[in-house]
Order: structure tokens, then sequence, then C-alpha cells
């Protein structure tokens, strides 16, 4: 694709000052930049300031390859955190999963409906259950079995694949694997993965199992960031569903199917469309 | 109200076993019983059989004096746990606050509507501040300040209170005492409380700061019968609200607000419409 | 499967009157049937009474084959309309489709992980769009190309095949043709439609870009049987979410699509399960 | 209170160009106001570019009875359609209503806990039924009888009384009388209306009935504009319920009025936090 059919996404985070608007939208419009999406919040408990721009690079006086220095001092002068993204440029995603197909069968039919922009360049799993799926849509698909002996061995050996195949972000849709950090450090803010439950709620094993104990009226999926902390992760995206005493912990499984895969799939499309910025333990999600 | 304008409903659960249904609306029909409403469930983990059926009493062969013994032999020989209530004997509850007005506004307001079929014969706080909230619905409003010295002393009064009225339920609408082992066992299965989080998640103090600043995306709210253990009760109804980043604490609160009004009072409805079965650590909710 | 290990269920619809929950669910018990589930609904401005009762073929004293020779004397001093199910002779169900894909990939995706009990002989078209969807699936595929001059011989063709394969019930997942009245009439209260708006508004053409334009903050999808009144059949299932200013038309059709494939899906598997009673313009689904 | 505590928001919708966001968030720096908030909208359809910009007024250089002065050159330059308004002026709100509670019992409790940041200097009615309720909040009740033969006169003398009490919103809580077009044309996009269904589905009269009569599974409620074509006018907000075949026509407008109370809140809290710009028939609602 031309670059200048593209558009810029803009992620930044600097302390709150006077200002800030005013001279990120001027840089902009000093270029002759059009801006598409402007949202911004402040977090008034820690003073920080947040903000998503994006614009169009058609017009735009300078190139995309040029935009990096010139946004630099600017950034430099807020202390701030930042990234700009070109939309002509898809995040490689690599996905991860286990056995169960709903996510991973959620997120290859988006993609090829053209509702998720980004490439998937792989698909990583511990058995080789999904294969099929996965040639289906003609996507590549590497099996690591994982046995606590070979785990840091084959997770390096993900790792290199990961790098051969300059993937950026991972999506772990329902992986049944633990990471360990060297995995998780190598990405950060950039695993994403889904949990069975409304987390904090059941967070660990069997969360479906939990809910149908302690008899909840409703249950939930949370998709979250992966950190060193399991199920700690900041929070992209979470939603319910209401069940009764009708619902057999069969029936609650099956639920919370659906569930998780909504739930992934939205948390996935906020972040390749560059919607989340992380802040402490929390997210910013810009709609 | 003239009793034979009256409904009759008989909640009753025990082990499951052939014909129960066949033999429950047939003591009703050879009676000259019209079922008006019949809802049952099988928890097959526990073989326990559940049901519920509401009759017109207008045209019954016996009186509503009659019933329980005439039931009697029935009941014994399914070892069932069972009541019969009849629609025009009101629950009598009493309301326990302290100090946040929005559920007891709540509860009075759709009281007065006609909305919950009870009598309020009085309201408990160990606070003075709803007092006129009471006085403008002309219910009595009695203050108990609780210390940690006086506790005992002063539930003992609140709970001779409750048997000079009468009461049969008890609504924690936000009241926030945990009440000792010597009034939860005075009312089993009887006492109805609202907790401002979506339980298990953020149970125990401040469960919306801990929402907060677990950054979660949606809060909730519980309604559960109380039992010795903290938060650990039946529950009966929950619901949640979406938030955002850009909800602040004080936010969260205001809507946490608005879902606690609403779930206790679902809650409330559907236990004095006697559509609520326990079975161990959870409930049978009939709609 | 061994009918034996079956469920038997009875829908039924009468005159309401004293005793028929006790009779009907007194036939089974007499027959050592264990009732499994029972639903009974009184519509109170028709006088009518609905059933649904499931129960154990396992041990029940007579064999599927004789149970309506059984039960019709019952049901002829009901003045019932009425059905028995066996739950292992599943519905046999043709979809309907034309170019859009998403209703017809959930029907079979849900089909192949065994969550909608139905036999699927056959997918019927209008157009070729779908042939390697249905092929995946190993589903047989016909095209009947429909133009004003043809439809009605069209329609008498796709009859025909629907008796070839003893199909019961028609479901049309996005067919974009209105169907004439011989067909209609040819499966009463057995054609499912799914219509991409909240009816009745947005009845008839472009749904999505009438919302679009009025600028309604919901959109919804509505599942309900067909009949000679276009959008005017009896509704099975609706469900809704949430726009904004945000919402492109586009958006709102990508959004609108998730919607409608799970307003089928549950419309479907109530009907498929026998939990749909139609009530004149009406129905009761029971949960 | 001190304005210099205040906070200022900008309103505005012009034609979209290049460097709008850059200029007008300039104007605010350049006089050291610090942004607290701003969000934008192009809708691409109409080439509109719509903004809401809030800033402090502490430490901003000019006074708050200047800034209309300077940011005028500004609009005009844009050919804007604009308004500032400073949060502690607050909107001076007349509720009409009825004889239904329900709706205005929710707004002035809410108003009370200091939910909706306006003044209501008048309630006024064609009916004495509410007058307790305002007297029980202190707040002036107007009864004006309307008849077909007098509704010009009353509705003129209604308008007296407005203008007289510097009303600026008019809040319609269930107001049972279509207004002529001399009082929607004095308040224009500043009459807020709540219609007890999904708009445009069963607008007019007895939409609970229409709706029970059709066999919906949700009902709906909308709050809009007033314009002078009836239940037309844009939308601001709308929610739903889920009912069922139990649910009799009683209950059904019962939780109808649960929606509607819950509605129009909603709606009337966007309004008087200006955050509502109407785009022809529809609005943005900035959150």
């Amino acid at each position: 694709m031309d670059q200048h059919n593209s558009t810029a996404i803009l992620l930044l985070s600097c302390p709150d000052r006077i200002g800030l608007v005013s001279r990120i939208s001027h840089f902009i419009f000093e270029r002759q930049g059009n801006i598409l999406d402007l949202d911004e919040h402040v977090d008034t408990g820690s003073g920080m300031f947040f903000i998503r721009v994006a614009w169009d690079m058609d017009g735009f006086s300078i190139s995309s390859e040029e935009i990096e220095d010139a946004f630099r001092p600017l950034a430099r002068e807020f202390r701030a955190d930042w990234k700009i993204h070109l939309s002509h440029e898809k995040p490689r995603t690599a996905i991860f999963v286990s056995k169960y197909e709903h996510c991973l069968q959620e997120l290859l039919w988006r993609h090829g409906t053209g509702e998720l922009a980004m490439e998937i360049p792989l698909i990583v799993s511990n058995h080789k259950d999904l294969e099929t799926l996965a040639a289906q849509y003609n996507i590549p698909f590497h099996v690591f079995p994982i046995s606590p002996e070979n785990k840091l061995e084959q997770e390096r050996r993900e790792l290199s694949l990961l790098k051969e195949n300059r993937v950026d972000t991972v999506v772990l849709a329902r992986y049944m694997q633990v990471l360990t950090s060297q995995l998780v450090d190598a990405f950060p803010g950039r695993i994403i993965n889904i949990h069975h439950s409304f987390l904090p709620a059941f967070s660990g094993g069997n969360p479906y199992r939990q809910a149908f104990e302690r008899g909840v009226k409703i249950i939930g999926a949370t998709s979250h960031y992966v950190t060193g902390e399991l199920d700690e992760g900041p929070i992209i995206e979470q939603d319910i569903i209401r069940i009764s005493h009708k619902d057999t912990l069969k029936n609650l499984i099956r639920k919370g199917r659906d569930l998780e895969r909504i739930v992934l799939t939205r948390a996935v499309s906020s972040h390749i469309e560059h919607r989340v910025l992380v802040n402490g333990r929390k997210t910013i999600v810009f709609s």
C-alpha cells in the first residue's frame, strides 16, 4: 500500500502540564496534517497525561520515515513515553494456543473478514490439535510440546521463531501454559491473554468450576496484558453473561466460551488499532 | 383482605424421586385448587428436587389454616424441607441502615408504589442520619449506637424489638456493622445483605477502591443471604455496570450506588414473593 | 442411539382448566416416567394454558411408538394442540442462505461442536458464494437462482428437495428472498428468519441504513417465525447492541452481524430443543 | 462560587478543515488555560467537525466575561455554531409533569444528592397530583390545566413564567401533552422528552400495550430533543430491558418505568454537562 494513503497514530503519555494538546496538535497542523481522531485523558491521581492522535499522512509535509526524528525534541521536552504507528504497517501477531479452538477460530474468522488489521505470520502450540484449523486459513503452525523439563528450552526456540518472523504482538488464545519471564520480558505490554473469569474473582485454575460451586449469578471473562505476576496484568477488556441455577457446569463452560472469544477479540482489536495505553496496573482504552 | 382471594405458595425441597410433581399437583387438584404457577428444578449434582407451586385459594376445599396439616403426611414421606406461604400474609420486614440513604430510599419508594408486597414495621440504625427519611414514610425508626463494647448488648435489644414486632425478614440496606451469630442464627436464610462488589471479587472493606486500583472495566453488586461467614452466604442476585478509565473513584461509587439499589431491590422482591430456595451454598431463584 | 436413553418432550396448549398439571404429570408418573423438567404458563388474557414437560424414557412402561396413542384421549379431552418429541430424533433442518456467510458460519460451527442437536441434510441458496463453506462441513449445497419469472417454479423444486430430505425445520440465515405462500404454508411455525433490526422498528429494506440515518443509540436483531405477513411473524428472540456517533454505517453493519449470528443461533437452539410454543402473534419461550 | 474555580466548556461545530484542534487548543493555551477534557468528532458524511473542550478558568489570563469576545474572531473564521458555558452557571431547568411521579422523583432525588448540576426553579404541571412531591423538595409547583380550548393560552402563560424564571432548559418528565410550536420554537434543542418505547418502534400512544401485543422480547425507552415533529427529534439516549411471556402488561409498564427514569436522567445529565451537540436529526454525545 502507498504509505501516503496511510494514517499516523501517536500514542503518548507524560506528566501533565499546560499546553500539551495545543503543542502536539500544532506539531501536526504546521506540517499540514489533518487530525482524524484525538482522545486524551488526565489521570488526576498520578498527574499523568495520555493522548492518542490519528492524522492523515496524505498531504503531510514530511515523510513517515522522518516523523519520529521531527517529533523527538517535543517528546523529550515533555519527558514522554511515546510511539508513532503507521496504519499501513500492520502489527505482526503470533497466536499461541493449546487444545481449545473457539478463541483461535474467532480470531482467524474476523481476520479473514478484514476486521482485524494485523498480520498473523504464525501460530504456536504445545499440542497438535488445532493444526487443521490453522491449515484451513493457510497459517504456519508450529508445535512445541512443553514439559517441566524442556519448558525453558522450548520457550527459547519459540522466542527465536518470533524474532525471525518479526512478531511484535503475542496473543494467548487459551494457551494453557504459564509463560516464564524470558518470554514475558521480551514483549512488555505486548502479550495479551484471555482469562476465563471475571478477574480478580476466580484467578488460578478451574475458574468455571469455582464459579459454579460459589453459585454466582453472573460469569465473566477478562483480557489483560501479561506481566510477571499471574493474572495480575493490566486489564484491557471484560464482559459478563448471566447464568442461573439451571446452568450445569457444562453449560456454564459453553456460555463462557462465547464470552472468551468476544472479550479476547475486542482486546486484540483495541491493541492493534493502538487504542490502549498502560497506566501502571491499569489501562486507558480509547474507544 | 379476605383470605379466599389469596394465593397459596408451597416452597419445597427433598431428595429427587419419581412422581413428585404428580403427587404434589394431585394434592392441589383433588382439593379443587387451580395451579397458577409451577416451577421445579432438579440439581443432578446433589440429587435434590426443588419446587415452587402457587395456587388459587378461591374454591380450595380446605381452609388456609388446614393446609399444613393436610400436606404434612406427603412432606414427611418425601423427607422434605417445606413451607406454605399465603399471599395475604405479607412478610414483616425490618430494614437495617447506617448512613447511606440510597438503598433505603429505593426500598421505601417501591414499597410505597405497591411493588414490594411486604410490611415494614420498623427501621433499625446505628446512626440518626436517616431518621427524617423514615419519618417521611411514617415508619418507626430505632437508633442503636454500636461500639465494640456494647455490640452484643445492643444486638440483644434489637433482637427483642424484632420479636416484639413479629419480624420474619431482615434487610441490611448498607448497614455498616457485621452482625454477630446471635442475630444471624435467629433468622436463618432470612437476612438479606447487599455487598457493593461483584462477589467473590473484592470482598471485605472498600471494594470500590479495590476495584478502582485494580483497573477493572466492570463493577458489580451482590445481594446474598447472611451466614456466619462474612460475604460467603448464598448469592440471590448480582448485576454489573461498565466503567472506563474516565471514571474517578467518586464516579465509580456513584455508579455503584445505582447498582446496589437495583440489585438489593430485586433480591428482596424475589425473597418476599417466595421465589428463593437455598441449596447449600447456592440459591435457586425462580423467575 | 438407543431410544431408551432418550428423553420425551411434550409441548401442549389448551384452554386453561383445573387439574391440567396434575393429570399430565400423573400420565407420566403412572407409567414410571421421571420428570426431568416442567415449565408451564397461563396466558390470562386469552385463557390459554401452555406446558412443556420432559421426562426420561428409561424405565418408562410403554415404548416411544406407543406414547402418542396413549396420550391422545387426554389431549382430546383437553381440546389441546400438542406434540411429543423424542430427543434422539433430531430435527432435520435446511438452512437457506444468499451471500452473507456470518449466520451460516455460526450455525455450522456450533453444530460442529455439538451445541445444536439437529441434522443439517442440506443448504439451499440462490447464489453460489457459500458453496466452499458448506463443503468444509461436508453438507450438500443446492443452488436455485431466483428471478421474478422463475421464483414459483424454483420454490417448487426446493419444496420437493426439502420433502425428499424429510426436512422439518427451515432456517433463513440471511436468505435475501421473500418466500411465497407455497413454501411458508408448507412449514407452519417451522421457518425461522433473522431480521437485522429491532422489529418492529426498521422493518423492510436496509434497516441498518435506516437506523444510521435516524441516529438511534442502540441497534437490534430479531429472530421470528415466518408467516404470510412480512416481518410480522411471532418473535422468538431479540437482542441489541449499543452504538454511538462514532459508528459509521459500515461499523454498524459489522456490529449488527455479530448480533444476527447470536440472535439467530439462540432462536434456532430454542426451537430445536422444543422450547417454543406459538400463542397467536406471540411466542412462549421456556428457558 | 468564585468563578475562578470554574471550568469553561466550549461546544462548537463547523465545516471540517485542517488545523481546527490546533487553533482552538492554542487559543486556550496562549491564555494559560489548562485543558481538562477534549473530545472531537468528524462526521465524514456531512463533512462537519464537532468539538467539546473543557479548561480550567483558574489562571486563565482573561475573565469569563471576556471569553466570548476573544473567541468570536476564530469562530467567525470557522463559520461555527458555538457556545461557551461556565460550570458555575448551572442550567436553569423547568420540569414539566402530569400524573406519573417516577421520572420527577428520580430527577429530584439525584438533584438532591448533587449528581445533577442544575437549578430547578419550578415545576409545571397540568394536574395537581405531584404537588406534594414538589413540596417535599421545596420547589415551586405551578398548575396549568389544559383543554383543547385553552391550550394555546395556557402555554403562553407557561412561556411567560419560564422567561420570568430565566429558564434555559425544559425537561418533559412524562408530561402527557404535546407542546405546540410556540413553546417548541422558544427552546430549540433545549426541550428534552422521555418516550416510553424504543423509538422509532411504537411511537404514538400506548407504546407498552403495542409492545405487549406484538410480543417483543425487549422493551425500550428513548430520550430525545423535542422538535416540531412528534417523536422525531434527535435521540440523546436509549436503553432497553428484557421481558418474557411471563410479563403481564402491568409488569411491562412497571419495568418500563425503571427504564424511563434511568434513560431520562442520563439524557438530562449529558445535556446539562454540555456533552450533547445536535447534528441534523442526530446527536453527538461525548462521554
